[in-house]
């Protein structure tokens, strides 16, 4: 069992969707993220949040292990992030973004973090990423995720760190945009051209899909009967992907294809409610118990 | 091995894509269906052409073994589609549609057809579906297609065939305006209700779902880095599908799973040039290879 770290950000969510709507909930990718992993392994965690940010909110990642030591607490508001779904959940129509003290954000690793040997850059600015990656010593494995606002304003840094990762996660969309081309398999193979060893797209209700070396493998989405909130879907995924990764320690493509699937399986979970209220009530059993029922729903020979 | 009885359509396409064109190329779900299946089983075809359909198009599904003893030749023009697609490539847009004798289509079985053991009902009127059932002696599996323009237009005359057919196959769009349900979890669920044991969703790009007295099954496509025309996929996967199904001669959960897996294999084939093209030119050892590829894209132990 090795430890993994993320950089990203812990942020205070309103969300409505046609079920309902919560204001100032826990959130932010590195919030779901080591919530997700703190289920296989433990986690380190690199984010900042204002004076304003709830005790109780640290007290809940502080319970599942996880190190706080690298989280700055700074003069200012929390990031604040304000967005409703319609009813094909979709994608996020964003309201309000409010930076807060993310905007002044520069990730500064405890010492005891630097060797940590999984590590996460979330979605945050490629310079950040690249900046991070200069303050670690020689990690095992890199994973990044990102988004179309960096694949569009921060293109040519993004790919200078994409080109020191070994895994990169991002969805379709922003697969098809980063490479300029509409195939998706061609599109991802494009991608490992650029440094990457291995991509995981995540497809939300399609499921995800990893190339590895170009080897393709596919997971599909759980069956949900009802999707309550998809918020935190991808970076919980991301949290169970590196957690089962870490907790192997080695990365060969029998644990690549484990991991995907226990990604799926939690982020299965986070959309089954807001903020991280599902995650918060879960045990091993039931991801034990949904993991089961994946290998189940992708057996071809009975 | 059982013999497998498809009811349809045989057409004439003329089709446009980004990557070329094709005018009055063999086409129609029969068409598709039972070249597919003749892969894996003997198959009966019942359909309509007119006096101008060429014998070519005949011999080539005679040389696969196709008894087309149920191949109505009526005074008047062959059915004939042209669509074009755009780069998405998932749905067609219709610019003409010339029934011509497939208006008057009324499905006639030669005496030998009407025992036979595993029939498919291709996309035709459910009316003329519901009369095909009338005529067969206690099929093993009936299994159904349809389209919106039947679930719109012949709603109660389509819950009337299904409520007597053992399997229903449809794409995701199909499948939810067909329950007026937007979750297809719950949609698919629905369907059973209706009375078929098993529903196959077909999903374009994102494979294919299964289920089964409430068991999920989830069958990815085959990656291709270049889709040339989609037109006959679906026709060409029950092809697959069902053909499997009737060459293994009883239906179980295995059965079912292996069938799926072939139906996307074949359907991958079609895609790849216009027409039946890339079908002509199959052989059993790129059918199993690529069968192989897609047991190893959906194995999570290595």
């Amino acid at each position: 069992m090795a430890e993994l770290l993320v950089v990203g950000s812990v942020a205070l969510d309103s969300v409505q969707t046609p079920f309902g709507k919560v204001a100032d909930a826990l959130g932010g990718s590195a919030t779901y993220f080591s919530y997700a992993a703190s289920f296989f392994t433990p986690v380190r965690l690199v984010a900042v949040v204002g004076r304003d940010f709830p005790r109780a909110h640290l007290d809940l990642l502080a319970r599942r292990g996880v190190d706080l030591s690298g989280l700055q607490v700074s003069e200012g508001m929390t990031f604040r992030w304000a967005g409703e779904y319609g009813y094909d959940l979709n994608e996020a129509k964003t309201l309000d973004t409010r930076l807060g003290v993310f905007a002044e954000f520069r990730p500064s690793l405890p010492e005891h973090f630097r060797g940590t040997p999984f590590l996460f850059l979330a979605n945050i600015d490629p310079e950040l990423q690249y900046d991070v990656l200069r303050k670690v010593e020689r990690p095992r494995l890199v994973a990044l995720d990102t988004m179309n606002f960096w694949i569009k304003g921060k293109r040519r840094e993004l790919l200078r760190v994409l080109a020191e990762v070994d895994a990169l996660l991002v969805n379709d969309a922003e697969t098809r945009m980063l490479t300029e081309e509409p195939n998706l398999t061609k599109a991802a193979r494009t991608i490992l051209s650029y440094g990457p060893r291995t991509v995981v797209v995540k497809r939300g209700e399609y499921g995800a899909l990893m190339v590895t070396d170009g080897r393709f493998f596919f997971a599909p989405a759980f069956p949900l009967e009802s999707v309550f909130d998809p918020t935190g879907a991808g970076d919980t995924f991301a949290g169970g992907f590196m957690g089962v990764l870490a907790r192997a320690g080695t990365v060969d493509e029998g644990t690549l294809r484990r991991a995907i699937v226990y990604g799926s399986v939690m982020a299965s979970f986070t959309v089954e409610d807001f903020s991280l209220t599902r995650l918060t009530r879960l045990s091993e059993l039931e991801i034990e118990d949904r993991y089961r029922t994946f290998r189940e729903m992708m057996r071809i020979e009975q």
